[in-house]
């Protein structure tokens, strides 16, 4: 196209190189990889943050509705814990009930891009989040509520929020609306977005200035990079990687998957996707809180008297560096570590994923695909063996040699306690994942999910974090 | 990639030009375009359909939930007649109640294609639906409820039902779920299919074969392609037509749409539409029917006193070539014609289409897009300028010169009662259609629309109606 028609390539056909070319980058222009960790101890270390469990008596603007029984803030912002009634058609449990987290606004999770030296650049932001078991990650540069950002608290300012809500401060290179834990949110979702600028921006001290590479091999620390930065990154449209630079057959493989042909076409993988979405029934209703079957509200928590699955319980956070320097507030403390694990099979040489169609009570659109295991395995202790998550004895009990990633990382720190899982990708023997896989289960390539997530509700938060890990694996491949 | 892997390409790349061959195609291998309306009409005659409004109280098997006031069937399928509350913060309505039809399970509308003479031709069914005005119209050839499928009413089979539930009997072209009417329906969505086969089939005698370009061509006739066959229609992923056998500059520009560039580049477009998803706020809450504001339930119908927007009705229906040949139901009547248009410019040669975001009550997601404008001109009548919707008063004083498209299309028989809108397509002039328009509208190529419809909840069923009009207007260009 000429330089003076109005019309423009609907691709930006250099971009998805650029960013492969920040993902094999682990040599930041800024800080190393290997300075990172002491940085962010420093920001810890610098901040007296403090985080207590309080009983709900204490919590300062937050109450329970005297007739719903509903846990809210008396702004009527941030977000509610209420009560939902599920039915579902499917599984062994078929009915239950449970508190959950409405949050009807859409926050922003924005990472800013920028090219240092040739290369493209994330400004990460090291951020407290009262959650967090080790409360400060790595975050990206805005991660803001609409209350947050317009500033119901009254605190300060969100650096940067600027690039993110004014169109023509930088330029988009993604923006979607992502889904989030469809087991405790009702319908959340947030803006996931990448801008590039090219203005000269000096990061305020909370901040740094990584290459996707440098997060990629930061991935494999546990607890180091937040859910939301996980999120954001796997929404990076990042083009090939050559395969010949990897420095092992699987990584190679997981090169190609990026842009190779599917053992699927994209079609029948949407195909199968819509059927899924038309067979699998949810039913979610939400219900006041107060006398919610199977749930006990004490002083300090709401939980079952089986101990399973989650409870709802109250904190006060003391924090340095936050818009706010000192609040209180509810948060969802789930029972027990989680397992997220992709199962991985090489096929014709190209990496497939094995993604399971996943119905979740709080999502929008009643199934997304989920990582092939996604569960607490304490929740499903007293299940019979036809019964128990499928392959999820087949991780417990994976032979380390077939472990190609492994980390623990944190779920959404403002609103969940130590929510922490065990994010794995798997190489088992081929005789155990089948290309022909159990219903509900489909190989998909590393290029589709990528494709995928451009768009909402495809794919779950969990897949997600462990598609951020995947592209992380290829940090350093040349 | 050799005959020996088991890795396909990702798309089928002869698929789009094999769509458009068809599209371009006005010669028929099995039924010319001009024999098809004595056709439809000897269907017409030879069944004796009779449709006819009933009191509520002679509604067999339907009845009004004792607490509720709910509209239901005893059977507990079908649909049910709720009540709805919606918040919205923008607009001149901010809140209202209104009756919506809650229909939760996912129908399957699917057309069959076959190539026959070397173009791809369309199975389509004449299919008489209760609401439509003229009753009997051309449809997809599966258009069927999970209750008539599963035969809940205990009628007859549902013809080729099969290709479309057995992945294998056929090639998958598209196959997504797509939203229909936020203002009549909650969360409704149906599973939209194009299934390719080589068998050889033996069309019943309500069925025929048609190429993409006959049915365009039809799609200029009053109320003869119903609803389901447009929407169905506009999730093809037709390829480039060539723009210069076009027989005049708009059709040329038409045809450049389909895959050249465009004024926004595809994630600039996907970051506005975020933008508005987040923007636009609608709550709406499903509530008793019974003591519904504002609306009145008399024997016959559930009405507001001002006459404005639908009523809900009852009919009884004979017919001799539906799935059970007498039965009653509910419908709703919307109340005036409505008008449904796509403004349209040339931008450098190539055409783009005026969207509108527009938040409706019964949308999963909110915000879709629509055409540019979408409404019963009379619901409005009694707003003061600024609040009328944008563009209508352009439209409805239109210069004919500036029309490229007309004709009545019919909504959803099965629900909507005499549901008629006149579709228009217009190009005014430039002055009046800005380069940067007002917000919550947006420039898009028609090939942009394409991408959008492989996804679900992007395009609403009246813009999909539309695509379907314009891609017609391609018919026989060449």
């Amino acid at each position: 196209m000429s330089q003076n028609t109005l019309l423009h390539p609907r691709a930006d056909l250099e971009l998805p190189g650029r960013l492969a070319g920040s993902l094999t980058a682990t040599r930041g222009a800024v800080m190393s990889t290997e300075d990172f960790p002491g940085w962010l101890d420093r920001h810890r270390q610098a901040h007296s943050f403090r985080v207590d469990r309080i009983p709900f008596g204490e919590l300062d603007r937050w109450s329970f509705h005297p007739d719903t029984g509903n846990l809210l803030h008396d702004s009527g912002r941030f977000f509610t814990v209420e009560g939902l009634h599920v039915t579902t058609e499917a599984g062994p449990h078929r009915e239950w009930y449970q508190p959950i987290i409405k949050q009807a606004e859409v926050g922003i999770l924005g990472i800013l891009v920028k090219e240092i030296g040739g290369v493209l650049h994330c400004l990460m932001q090291a951020k407290m989040e009262p959650g967090n078991p080790n409360l400060l990650q790595l975050s990206p540069t805005v991660q803001a509520t609409r209350s947050n950002y317009t500033r119901v608290h009254e605190g300060a300012a969100v650096r940067y929020l600027e690039y993110f809500l004014q169109p023509g401060r930088g330029k988009v290179l993604a923006d979607v609306l992502q889904s989030e834990h469809g087991a405790w949110f009702h319908r959340k979702s947030n803006r996931n977005m990448i801008v590039e600028v090219e203005d000269d921006i000096a990061p305020h001290g909370d901040f740094c200035w990584l290459t996707l590479g440098q997060i990629g091999e930061l991935l494999h620390l546990d607890n180091v990079v937040n859910m939301d930065a996980r999120t954001v990154l796997a929404c990076a449209p990042i083009g090939a990687v050559d395969p010949d630079r990897a420095r092992d057959p699987f990584v190679a493989a997981l090169a190609r998957s990026r842009n190779a042909g599917a053992l699927h076409p994209d079609v029948e993988l949407l195909s199968w996707f819509t059927a899924e979405r038309a067979r699998q029934s949810v039913r979610a209703e939400r219900v006041p809180m107060a006398g919610l079957p199977s749930w006990v509200r004490g002083t300090h928590s709401i939980d079952r008297p089986d101990s399973r699955f989650f409870r709802v319980v109250a904190v006060s956070v003391q924090a340095g560096s936050r818009e706010v320097s000192r609040w209180t507030q509810p948060l969802i403390e789930p029972l027990g570590l989680g397992i997220t694990a992709f199962l991985t099979r090489r096929i014709d040489g190209v990496l497939h994923v094995l993604m399971r169609a996943r119905a979740e009570a709080g999502f929008q659109d009643a199934v997304e695909l989920g990582p092939t295991v996604q569960c607490v395995p304490g929740n499903h202790d007293d299940l019979p063996p036809e019964d128990r998550p499928a392959f999820l004895d087949l991780v417990l009990s994976a032979d380390p040699s077939t472990v190609r990633f492994e980390a623990v990382h944190s779920e959404e720190g403002g609103r969940f306690l130590n929510a922490v899982s065990r994010y794995m990708v798997l190489e088992p023997d081929e005789d155990e994942v089948p290309l022909d896989p159990p219903p509900g289960f489909f190989w998909v390539t590393v290029g589709q999910l990528t494709s995928l997530v451009c768009h909402s509700n495809y794919v779950n938060v969990q897949a997600r974090s462990l598609l951020a890990c995947l592209n992380g694996m290829l940090a350093g491949t040349r």
